[in-house]
């Protein structure tokens, strides 16, 4: 399987509001230094009121737009991709659509929830539909609001989620750039292991849930890591039988970044990784896409070298993407 | 464009808990024969505590693998599509494939949200899946538990839903089958006139709205009528340049599938229609499928006939796919 597919344009959007570690101590009310030490993480950015995943991610598509000169009346199709709906109904790509100027009528528009993972899968997704024919143009776009689902008693999680959207623009190859392989991995005995229980049409208003933190984020730390060290370095050896220049993970965790650095390190002098976590933190389904584009932006990912895009999510699921940009 | 793709297996759930006008009136204190009266809704089922979305889900998609004697572990891909995921993590479709026994590891989960037309993008997705060699099996599966959404003081639409489940199971043509056609559009203008604004990522539990009824589906009828009535027929003139044998209509309403029947009249001795209505209520992204299934089981749809499944939804969005069976 080879999908004849180019990344356009790439674009991030950031809140305005900064967070640093410092900050974060005295808001939790910790010995200074705390949050720091827990997760390295050292600025994230937490959305306010009008930052909604709509406004985020129409920021993210238009500066994805404008890297490439491209008008929003050219996409076929607009795939958000996110843990939550901005609201039920209608879908983001909708509220995403209506904030383009100079938009189409006859465009697709969805939203995608696969957690951490969602950005991947719309990618696949936009790659399929060019390469059927459907599209020519897609707007993949991802935003998270991790600050509203974050327990403050839980110096694990809060320490680590920043907010934030990013976008790609993929359209059909012009040269020899495009996917090269993808692999998928669901082992959904781990479903209960990084989970947000309550929001959706199970636990909500109308039928709560016993505890309200179940709205919130809870991770199994331990025994997630003790999954994906089973199940992760197989995976990640298949994917880099394909040559890699770049790798550009999920932000999962300092640890995370880490395990996925020693694995590389078995097999000698490996590719470069992206490594953000420090500056944005773990932003869900943004973090791949907007460290793509940190990769491009950087010169660490150039026109016809090749990048492994991986991920780690909940459910347990495993996602990787070799393209050649 | 052509997609060479068979639907094999479809399955449907419906909740143990049959509902029907009369009793519905009762509950809501009004005359007997009002809730008939209002949509023409008979019956429609709503889903009990232990109904969730994946379990009605599965049951859909165990009963589309049967009917063609297939196994979960060839299942390359499972799609939920629905208004709302069951919990914001992780994806429906990883709690769906929890319940299948003998499932395989290496499946590409996630969940679409398109509002009523959910099924649809889940369908296109699965044939260009397939048409790019990415899958070779794909079960696409929506449940709605529009129960849990409802005003009950707001006749329009509480007389109108019903929860439910189906599913297909999507692969390669075997033969002539296959999508001759796909149409979409986006009149994301109408973005406010069918909502459910609070229950995403902008209000929650953390940033709750003003209102809890913002939590509940609203409708302008009035005016999404309006928009429809300009929107809709050139649309659904483009795909009946194809032959169509019959047409599977998302169940909107009563009023809604008069305004199809009067479209097709119009051409003179046109296709029949699906009506499920007062059987089943409206089931949001669950009635195209829902419909598919009872055409094909009382042999409306025959292999080698052409379909069309055409949905207005939220948004507003207007989706058709034509298919030989």
């Amino acid at each position: 399987m080879f999908l004849p597919v180019r990344i356009l344009g790439t674009g991030t959007y950031l809140p305005a509001r900064r967070v640093t570690a410092a900050e974060l101590d005295a808001r939790l009310g910790v010995a200074p230094g705390t949050v720091l030490a827990r997760n390295g993480v050292e600025t994230r950015h937490f959305a306010d009121r009008e930052e909604t995943a709509s406004m985020m991610a129409a920021a993210a598509v238009q500066g994805a737009l404008r890297a490439e000169g491209l008008a929003a009346k050219e996409l076929d199709a607009i795939l958000f991709c996110g843990v939550m709906s901005e609201q039920p109904m209608p879908s983001t790509a909708i509220l995403i659509h209506r904030r383009l100027e100079g938009r189409a009528e006859g465009v697709t528009c969805f939203d995608i929830n696969a957690s951490c993972a969602g950005f991947m899968k719309g990618l696949e997704m936009a790659a399929a539909g060019i390469r059927a024919g459907m599209w020519r143009r897609v707007a993949v776009a991802a935003a998270e609001l991790a600050s509203k689902g974050l327990r403050w008693d839980d110096l694990d999680t809060c320490t680590l989620f920043g907010d934030g959207a990013a976008a790609a623009i993929v359209g059909p190859a012009e040269g020899e750039e495009g996917i090269i392989e993808i692999r998928n991995a669901t082992i959904s005995e781990g479903a209960e292991l990084s989970v947000m229980r309550a929001g959706g049409s199970r636990f909500n208003m109308r039928t709560p849930p016993e505890d309200e933190n179940d709205y919130l984020f809870a991770m199994n730390g331990r025994a997630l890591l003790r999954l994906i060290q089973n199940h992760f370095p197989p995976f990640l050896e298949e994917l880099l039988r394909q040559e890699v220049d770049v790798v550009i993970p999920h932000q999962a965790s300092a640890v995370g970044l880490a395990f996925l650095r020693k694995q590389l390190a078995r097999r000698g002098e490996g590719p470069g990784v992206m490594d953000i976590l420090a500056e944005t933190g773990n932003q869900v389904s943004v973090s791949v896409p907007f460290a793509l584009h940190r990769a491009i932006e950087s010169g660490q990912l150039r026109r016809g070298r090749t990048a492994l895009l991986v991920n780690t999510a909940a459910g347990v699921s495993l996602c990787g993407i070799v393209l050649r940009y």
